[in-house]
């Protein structure tokens, strides 16, 4: 016996009484739809299930139902070439409707998996894996807002066959899935069961709806819809409250202990003039070649640069980009977020813009922002920038996970030699417009910002995503130091990819 | 001798010489770079010219020179299916930067057709086709504050070669396009002329630069790069002024004949309730059909919804959409545009929102706004409507080039059953938030819209991409009318498909 089991009752609604609930919770849908549309919460539906349970009947009739000014249905076939260059979740991210909005998705982030495991293309581990991806996922989203409702269509065997045959005889084409999957049924079940299972949380539930009578099947869906956003809507304000002190993560305090991971950065580290020149132009040479190197063996790197405001970020960077050729990098500078931006999570900003195969992306300060900046300006709540932290390491794990190199750097210095650098700045003109009120106001937080560096580096340090601290009083050591453990890094990463290349052929 | 005889003139600058200049030259950059920041103006900086004569270089040498917070460099290599699916220029259009930032383009649009050619993928007429909607879209760009700066870097051939063969033992890795051109050197340079010939116009000239001397080649370029932004924000006033009254376009005067294209439509037409349920299953059916056709024959569709308010165009819309899988449409309700887009032309907008090959979208409102509600409500100023005609022409010209089924659908009704509907509504709460003050104010510009449908239907009614004026006074027959045009358009470009298909197999 199956879980679904449990739903094969015969559930059934005549038509009389499916016309007579149908114009009330019309009605009611339209309502509450406008009430969600004028408030910050998001709703994103997954419709999901066995062929032939109706799925695109159901997508339809919510459609009519709802006012489709303000949703998009998303359906999802094969990946494109841009969305297998990049984590399987990016082709989701980048659908992510904005505040107010309800977003159908028709396939889902279960969809893969599931296919791929019942394929045998991806094994058991790999698969929950996946799941414990999307659990987590789910759970960013909803502690950001989003109401993340997923419904599983069920069918039992006979049905299924009937209505498959059915649609065959009906439709000249048939949809491309259809047939391909019918033959495993039971695998599927199987393995949708493991699925369900996992991700079946508080937070974002899975309801199962028996699909065999369809008038059954529209009104619980329309009614589930119903009851999700109205009791959201209603605990609005109560969340409000509890997102201020913590909901899901526990209100940890991060101590202060007084010291910084920084103080371990050796600042007199330098180099002498003609060390230098000999060192930047053995690394230029060398980050020339494995640009190239990297591009043709599909591996794309990430770079994050954060740092006190004028360490030398921007001169380190340029001093990386010089040799290499301007079509294989970007450089994002992260300026203020655009409203589309603002709409939706923090990191979707950052999602939309990973890179494909093969290039080099560098972030002129990045994501970090949520945990520096943010958390000690208070733009962020406490519970927002906490729970940044496993956002982001999740977000890295994604990117690691599909091959990408990922290195962090915070260029230090001390307030004597930032002081220095303001007052040099100030005198040239072209370096003046750089140098602005806030940076004034940031040096009076300098311990603020060590403490938030501090449990910066502690928690999202990893061996697949390191944190680089690099002691940048004397720029030139700073310089090379960037370049030498990016050298390294993607060294490593190629050496290694070659590796498991001759080995795969050697198989 | 060829035209860039012309530059073949041994520029040369002496280090010395060089460092001098170039030092004055960074500063006046980055000062203009920030007056341009703080204007409405784009620049799009096009890198093109032949192999070998260091354009990777002079892109790393402008991000070196300029700040590269408002900078982003786009590269173009193949195109992803992604863009293969859509129109030529669409891979262009979606990386267009905002309103005072730089874009600079290495390749550009101008690549794809001159390969194409010199390959002979396409024939000389096509290679001028593309060349006169590059011509229309520098235009419509530049018209909309944009500066296109075009940049040819030039080498003669024996410098080429000597160039290439230098890189080819320096590095490892080679440019993937290097051998396969180098061969081609003289049908290059003659495909080259053409296009430089037929684009240079007085609004975005080409610049020919000789690429012998770096110092030369990069003073060169960053100096034309100040003195066209320079002159560009001298003249800002002037040109706001301009722009106003006219500049490119006559102000031509559309005269009120004070009868409408309107007038034209039979609002008598009408349905019986048995005739509706009949055709309406019909078509339906014939639509859901259509739909699964066009996606496996690769066709995308393109439905514009425009009318009265209170027309019908949701209804319509639904009873289209009805039948058809929800995966293989989108409805897009055209709203208030987001920063991103304010920040663009306004066709960026649409053409982000493109459809791939084989699918459908239905815009609830469209790119028309501005002939129509920005045009009667003057949130447009006269320059900028009259020359939307001209670039919805060209947009909708590109989009049926490249396969796509065009359809424009103004739902007709007159002013006392508009008047009835609206009463009608007020009194059923769930439609009641539908009628807002503004459209009891839009009322009043009934004469005005009139107008501008006519001129609208006059100047953008195209065999490719025809307007359907459809009688909506009985609802039942513009909901069929619109199926019924639908099915005709796609029934016929299915069928074209087909014997385009069957004859090329013939061959």
């Amino acid at each position: 016996m199956s879980m679904f089991s449990a739903v094969e009752l015969g559930h059934k609604v005549a038509r009389k009484e499916y016309k007579k609930r149908e114009r009330e919770l019309h009605t009611q849908l339209l309502e509450t739809q406008r009430r969600l549309r004028e408030s910050d919460i998001t709703l994103l539906v997954i419709v999901a299930g066995v062929e032939g349970s109706g799925k695109g009947h159901v997508v339809t009739q919510l459609n009519t139902w709802l006012d489709n000014r303000s949703i998009t249905t998303n359906a999802y076939w094969e990946e494109t070439d841009e969305e297998r260059q990049r984590p399987h979740l990016w082709r989701y991210w980048r659908d992510l409707p904005a505040r107010g909005c309800i977003g159908i998705m028709f396939g889902s982030w279960y969809t893969r998996p599931i296919i791929d495991h019942a394929f045998d293309r991806i094994d058991e581990d790999d698969f929950r894996n996946d799941l414990n991806q999307i659990a987590d996922l789910e759970r960013h989203l909803t502690e950001d807002g989003v109401i993340v409702l997923k419904l599983w269509y069920h069918l039992s065997v006979e049905s299924q066959e009937q209505r498959l045959l059915e649609d065959h005889k009906q439709l000249e084409i048939v949809s491309p899935y259809l047939e391909k999957h019918a033959s495993r049924r039971e695998i599927f079940t199987r393995i949708s069961e493991i699925a369900i299972r996992e991700t079946d949380q508080s937070y974002s539930p899975w309801h199962l709806i028996e699909a065999e009578d369809p008038f059954y099947r529209d009104l619980t869906t329309g009614e589930i819809l119903l009851q999700t956003m109205r009791e959201r809507l209603d605990m609005e304000e109560d969340w409000k409250a509890q997102s201020k002190t913590g909901f899901f993560v526990s209100e940890e305090n991060l101590p202060d202990s007084g010291r910084s991971v920084l103080d371990l950065v050796d600042l007199s580290s330098h180099l002498s003039s003609k060390d230098y020149e000999t060192q930047l132009d053995h690394y230029q040479a060398l980050a020339q070649q494995l640009a190239w190197q990297a591009r043709a063996a599909g591996v794309n790197t990430l770079l994050v640069f954060e740092g006190w405001d004028a360490s030398g970020k921007g001169g380190a960077i340029r001093r990386l980009t010089h040799p290499i050729d301007a079509r294989l990098y970007r450089v994002i500078s992260v300026a203020a977020p655009t409203d589309e931006e603002k709409a939706r999570h923090y990191l979707w900003r950052f999602w939309r813009q990973i890179p494909r195969k093969g290039y080099m992306t560098i972030y002129d300060r990045s994501w970090y922002g949520r945990v520096l900046v943010e958390r000690v300006e208070k733009f962020a709540t406490h519970r927002e920038w906490f729970r940044a932290y496993q956002e982001i390491n999740s977000f890295e794990e994604q990117l690691t996970d599909h091959g990408c190199v990922v290195l962090k750097f915070w260029l230090h210095i001390d307030p004597d030699e930032q002081l220095r650098r303001f007052q040099e700045r100030e005198k040239i003109p072209w370096k003046a417009h750089k140098i602005t009120e806030e940076d004034w106001r940031n040096r009076e937080r300098w311990h603020d910002y060590s403490h938030a560096v501090t449990d910066m580096v502690e928690r999202t340090h990893s061996p697949l995503a390191p944190w680089h601290l690099i002691p940048a009083n004397d720029k030139k050591y700073a310089r090379v130091a960037v370049l030498k453990a990016f050298c390294d890094a993607l060294g490593v990463k190629l050496a290694s990819e070659q590796v498991e290349n001759s080995e795969s052929q050697d198989i």
